[in-house]
């Protein structure tokens, strides 16, 4: 990954991804304006084209959960400490990234500022919300009438990082999290699984983006829970992101927090429950998967301008003439309809070059953007740059052509990069390793300068022993997840030797 | 307002308006499901029901904001003390409602929990950002052309109130706060302008809530601001409630934060800012404004759910042709468009009786709802109560009669809460005190019982001298805003007796 090319093509970042990933995905995030880190340690800035693609994550994701009859609500930011120590494992799993609130004003003593009027008890700002919801759950279930409970919430969380990284491990982060209750383990897990299957179906469909789906290893599970589940996604240097998780909290969170309802029998039952979630994390999936060495690529779905118009004037004697075209084929592009929506279009008439212009839309990842010119008014044309293909360089359709296929020509965008992100995943997934010594030899030692082996999923058999996982640790490699098909065949385990039967996929993750 | 009455109706919501006001607005609130107090001091839950109305708000607000060149963003949380100290009105003016987060971790110590890992500088958890944005606009802007900058942010925010109240004073709150950059006064203030107008015709077209537009006295301004406006609007206790402010920050936060840019000319010069925002508040204003002594009543553009079936089955006999019927008429609801969207319309299939579903939907405010049985099936009718006037009892139209008329229906209900708020306000404004001694006979003294004077609008001239307004404070009434529509003619100050010629809203306020 690290070796220096030969000559370097000309690209719209630098630098590139063979050259230097981690930096080339920063420049990516600041030059599609979708993000920054901010004055406040760890905390971003969510810039308008990151904004406008997770408004629309946001959108699709709450029509799916309001389809499987989630509700919306929204619960406090703060959690007292006393909440939090009523579920063991789950305070033990955050204690140690929590923001602290003290003090609830500000007083100046000797001329400075200070924090005034100390808190009777300290306030969480919530890492996650199963405790205050479960609280909340407690009071309002009372029969198995009011179960299921289903609800969810959009709200930013704070788990404070030591070693921030932009969009993908931020002090806050925004996401929503469901939070439900049930009579019986097999509604909560059937919920538990439905989420997961929601989340490999939005990241699939909408992000364009592969996922492995499956349920996590034991030492990998949510703090408090009883099975978490998880969908993988392999970004462009191999490495895995986990893009969604869903938990089955058992009774844990029901029997620390009371929440008890009558059964169908008449006696009194703990409840079962769930939660699930993604987050802002997504938007930095979308740039580590899709972008390219010129900038961002949005699949369609999630761009919020998905055809870009860029007037190209030589003075002011075209002027009127481009900028009317332009505005009629603004409208008549609107009208069209894809996927469910009309046509989001914008009309840069920003007064900086065409060519400025072109590559800002580019680096910011529009799908198509449509330069015109005076020769295009006179010809009934339009000239095309497809952001999945620069290297087909332009084209000059009919205008008429052109807006009959829009439909067609987004939906092939959205399916080559999902089929682009496929191939590349297939590729880098490796099924053939055996050994411990093949594992090793493939994922390499970490030297100074990072790791210098394979970045890939291995898929190999592992015998479940928890212990066999302390000795990968010094290679930075974890298993992902136990994806749901498996083969079921005898085998040996590739850490241990060990037989084993199941599959799971072992990688370096983000 | 507190005299018993001889015989009291019987009502959905106990105490009624008349018995206790601020009794009833509590359980309107917790019998429409909109909202409750949670465990932790000060904050709120905010329910299906409420987050379902202000998710429409949002959504409303939202686009007119797109639709005038605003786009969306998120800022940190936390805003370091020293952001804070640059502005120092800005500061004074929120000192004392500051949640400060001073640790970033929990230890255990002697087996007990506390915080660990503290801070260099406190954070302070925003009570407003225009600090934060103010230091990120100053990195972004460089020229003139970077201007107008126009940025919104939808955002939880806490301001620790000692005396909380559902909705309306809570320490958390969600809102969207508008902060826009300009060249020149004239820009700034006209989009100060703009913003408050555009929350005077939100709040009357879609909350369906009269307001009086104007500016706020110079002791009622924003910390910061050069000048406030505000659009008031009256609850049904005749006190003010302000449903959304727009400022005018001068470059007060431009000096402070030093945000400069280069000017046509190239020579450097500070920004104009402004903000403005509208919070969940509107939640609480909604309910005091429209709601009744059988619960809430939400208009049709602001409803969940704008229709609600309810089947009424007798046994199993009837079950399946009801519930038949009951599915075509939604879809045929469904099917038409009311105020831009097609018809939200709920089918109500929980397993207890239809009388208390129909109340359940009475006291959530649902605008229409329908009671279906066997008798309609077969007569082809469907029975409608109206909730803006449960008076008139139900009526028994025929199905394609209530489907045909159902549009102008809706709009005549949405027409109709405005009107009789109107109605209301006008009422309860005054405008013939011209006397000191008028005035304290009309607002009373406060006596151990509360104000025991009149509540409402007194509109009445002012010499606009700011200390005589310490005299009113022991009557507990403000100055709520200068109306925009003023007659100019020479009169004299209510307060001193001096010459005046400025109209003023006197109110005690929420």
């Amino acid at each position: 990954m690290n070796a220096p090319q030969a000559k370097a093509p000309k690209t719209a970042i630098s630098p590139t991804r063979a050259e230097n990933y981690s930096e080339w995905y920063q420049q990516v995030v600041r030059a599609s304006d979708m993000a920054e880190l901010s004055g406040v340690r760890g905390c971003m800035i969510i810039k308008p084209n990151g904004y406008g693609i997770w408004e629309l994550m946001q959108r699709d994701l709450d029509r799916r959960f309001k389809e499987t009859g989630h509700e919306n609500c929204y619960f406090p930011l703060f959690i007292p400490l006393s909440y939090f120590q009523k579920e063991a494992d789950h305070v033990e799993g955050f204690a140690k990234e929590m923001a602290v609130v003290t003090h609830h004003r500000l007083s100046t003593k000797n001329g400075v500022l200070v924090p005034d009027g100390e808190l009777e008890e300290p306030l969480i700002v919530r890492p996650t919300s199963e405790t205050v919801i479960g609280v909340a759950m407690a009071k309002w279930i009372k029969s198995y009438r009011d179960l299921p409970l289903l609800v969810n919430q959009w709200a930013n969380v704070v788990r404070w990082e030591m070693r921030p990284r932009l969009l993908l491990r931020t002090a806050e982060f925004l996401w929503q999290e469901g939070h439900t209750a049930h009579e019986t383990y097999e509604d909560a897990m059937a919920e538990t699984r439905r989420m997961h299957e929601i989340y490999r179906q939005f990241v699939e469909e909408v992000l364009a983006l592969p996922v492995v789906p499956g349920e996590k290893p034991a030492n990998e599970r949510f703090p408090g829970a009883v099975n978490s589940f998880s969908i993988e996604a392999m970004m462009q240097d191999g490495r895995a992101l986990q893009a969604g998780t869903s938990h089955y909290l058992g009774q844990n969170f029901s029997k620390s927090l009371d929440i008890q309802f009558q059964n169908r029998e008449g006696n009194l039952e703990h409840v079962h429950t769930t939660s699930w979630g993604v987050s802002t994390r997504l938007l930095g999936a979308l740039v580590m998967a899709h972008s390219d060495d010129n900038g961002l690529r949005v699949p369609p779905r999630l761009a919020p301008w998905q055809v870009v118009i860029v007037p190209v004037l030589r003075g002011d004697s075209d002027k009127e003439s481009v900028l009317a075209y332009c505005e009629s084929l603004k409208s008549e592009l609107q009208a069209q309809t894809y996927a469910g929506d009309r046509l989001r279009v914008k009309l840069d008439k920003r007064d900086i070059s065409g060519a400025d212009k072109k590559w800002d839309w580019i680096k910011k990842g529009a799908p198509l953007v449509l330069e015109i010119g005076a020769r295009d008014v006179e010809g009934g044309k339009v000239c095309v740059t497809r952001r999945d293909h620069l290297d087909q360089g332009k084209r000059f359709p009919l205008r008429s052509e052109f807006i009959a296929g829009i439909v067609d020509e987004l939906t092939a965008i959205q399916q080559g990069l999902f089929d682009q992100a496929l191939a590349f995943m297939t590729s880098r997934t490796v099924t053939d390793i055996k050994t411990r010594a093949a594992f090793d030899a493939y994922f390499g030692k970490n030297d100074e300068n990072g790791f210098v082996g394979n970045q890939g999923f291995v898929r190999a058999k592992w015998s479940g022993d928890l212990s066999s996982l302390e000795s990968i640790d010094e290679l930075g490699v974890t298993i992902r997840c136990i994806p749901f098909d498996q083969d079921g065949k005898e085998g040996v385990c590739v850490l241990t030797g060990k037989p084993a039967t199941q599959d799971v996929i072992f990688a370096r993750a983000y």
